[in-house]
């Protein structure tokens, strides 16, 4: 269970960065080397990298060598965990919000 | 687009701590003032409040002061901006493994 916070604290926290949400968006279309990945972005390889570390930090990129570029592909895991966090959370406030509803329903008389 | 950006790097962050998705796991089933919330995290007040603070930020959470104490209920608004990210970026990656599945197909020669 620990292990698991942990792995959503690392999840939710690669995310919370717009150049990471575009790498993500960009090798969803396909694999990439980091150059590639660079460029829109006008960033140094250094930069970029340390963004590709987070990424595969939380197991949501993976890399490999080829020749002398690095290959990054989305390794698609963790994402399943963010997804079912937040649908459970949203379940449980529709819930809610039905429950407000038939509250409402109840309480303001006639309907019209 | 970048004040989108910003309020996805602001939610993504508040979801990145296991305290924090207590929280909003516990104000799914109501609201509760601050003192309630801190209760299981044998938690000082001014630990708790920084986080509410956070997810306040947010939008997850909205307060509002109710004689002495500060009740925290759900804001439901900025969850939905993380699940259509999800939600987008899943669909892109389910295409692609939906591709990669069909080329296997076609490679593999007669099924059994």
């Amino acid at each position: 269970m620990v292990q698991y916070q942990q792995e959503l604290d690392a999840t939710f926290a690669a995310l919370a960065d717009p150049t990471r949400r575009g790498i993500l968006e960009r090798l969803g279309e396909g694999s990439a080397t980091v150059s590639e990945l660079a460029e829109p972005y006008g960033m140094s390889l250094t930069g970029l990298k340390k963004h590709v570390r987070v990424l595969e930090d939380a197991e949501l990129v993976t890399t490999e060598k080829v020749g002398r570029a690095r290959r990054c592909s989305l390794g698609p895991r963790r994402l399943d965990d963010v997804e079912l966090w937040v649908g459970r959370h949203r379940r449980m406030l529709d819930a809610r919000l039905a429950r407000l509803g038939e509250f409402l329903d109840r309480t303001k008389g006639e309907s019209t």
